[in-house]
């Protein structure tokens, strides 16, 4: 995969002596074209970096990370490269797909729709998992050495990518996670439209029956606000806390007094994320 | 000034164990409700802490410097607040305001109008070398030990806000500043619209005038990328320069090569400036 792909940049920015870059390429997983948001640190002139995938939450593309989360100047201490993919297919025009926030465009929940008319595009997770990594990593100087993080829906993301292939991810760690998208009501909006009626297919999507299901070699890092105004309904992090502890999974969950759900927590705690993912990456 | 005034958080987020806030308040000045940015670093809880005035570029509003800059780190670890201003007066709907991206909404130049319509709103210069500061050094634990920079368009205001004001500013910088707008498109077209056909009514509100008539007892520091898609025509560093030679002005002009015009460059330098300015606020 990814052999016959081009990734044409359409933006770029000298940043921390290394690049911020928008690259477009057509996505056959998804089929359309897709814009993922990279950064290249200045050691990525010299040799193949390791490299962070983040993966953003509802409403986002891959610029806000990007623009907002600040991580650009440790990881260019670090000689980390960023990869931001979209949230989700771009370009399509599917029945009720650009109507709400939490279903369609900005909110593809990094799952592989088996339901019309999203299965024809919403292939979140092949993309993120496969097709991306296998274009950047042919296309530029990063990887193979690859860890995961996202936020909110994002979190949820990470957390499944991690959990499903966890010979493809190095570490993992989550701020604001859905950590049970099955028991929730943006988990269950966007399942029941993606996946399907039978809750039974929605397991292997969700962060705390993976854990139950199959347990986790890695240990997981969660940040969590507690001013979060999603914290009681959406995200719920004790669900993952029981989960872990039943299936002897180690888990390192930081709440945040008086942190919201926004950008400006994710830029207080950015730092340490990356410094974690650099030590399992080999060069923290 | 400022007595009467409030001013109602419309929006805060911890940051960096601070906080990031919009305020709205009434302007008396503009004849308009305004809305601020502004960062309490963790230090305000204690005692009022010292200030930097970040004046942004064409288009913005007060969020894109707290979103994009990730200068509150620093400012956490300094102790030092920021304040952002919006860029124009908002709300109101005069004769052609909201139809282009360098003149009205989002480009108030930070001059005092004297023509018509712009003169009953846009006194952007009053607004931020007084009134604000009047107002939020009323009611939030900030100054009066005053600092002042900015980006563009906002290089421009933070320049002649200190060389006219050379009391109310203990350091002065920019990012990528329009030094000498009475000789550059962008200037001469706000300049005509706002303050009227005769060039020389524009001289007071010039950064490269200013030097030459009153010369400058602050030292200059200004940043400026090399690969600015506005170098040529609407910034040319190299006129104040001169200038500054020819006043006897200290200036610190830093060029960097390969960095555009974009918040991915004052990220990269933000720390620098906001270290320089905290030497002069007596934090450093």
């Amino acid at each position: 995969m990814g052999g016959t792909m081009t990734l044409e940049p359409v933006a770029e920015s000298r940043c921390f002596e290394g690049r911020v870059a928008r690259y477009r390429h057509r996505s056959e997983v998804l089929d359309c074209e897709m814009t993922s948001g990279i950064y290249l640190p200045p050691q990525a002139e010299r040799r193949p970096v390791p490299v962070l995938y983040w993966l953003s939450g509802l409403t986002c593309t891959d610029e806000n990370f990007m623009h907002k989360a600040g991580a650009q100047r440790v990881a260019a201490e670090l000689g980390m490269a960023i990869v931001c993919p979209d949230t989700s297919p771009r370009g399509t025009d599917l029945p009720g797909e650009h109507e709400s926030y939490d279903l369609g465009s900005g909110a593809g929940f990094y799952v592989n729709a088996t339901q019309a008319p999203w299965s024809a595009h919403y292939r979140m997770y092949d993309y993120v998992v496969e097709e991306l990594p296998a274009v950047v990593e042919s296309r530029l100087p990063i990887g193979p050495a690859r860890a995961i993080s996202g936020h909110s829906m994002g979190g949820h993301g990470a957390l499944i990518c991690a959990l499903r292939e966890p010979r493809r991810y190095l570490s993992v760690s989550a701020f604001s996670p859905v950590v049970n998208p099955t028991e929730v009501p943006w988990g269950q909006k966007a399942f029941s439209h993606y996946l399907g009626d039978d809750p039974a297919d929605w397991r292997e999507w969700d962060a705390c029956a993976l854990i139950r299901e199959r347990g986790s070699a890695l240990p997981l890092r969660v940040e969590q606000g507690e001013a979060d105004g999603f914290l009681g309904e959406q995200l719920q992090p004790e669900r993952l806390a029981e989960a872990c502890r039943e299936a002897g999974v180690t888990l390192d969950l930081r709440e945040r007094p008086g942190y919201d759900h926004s950008y400006y927590f994710i830029a207080t705690f950015i730092d340490h994320h990356l410094r974690y993912h650099a030590r399992a990456l080999g060069i923290g």
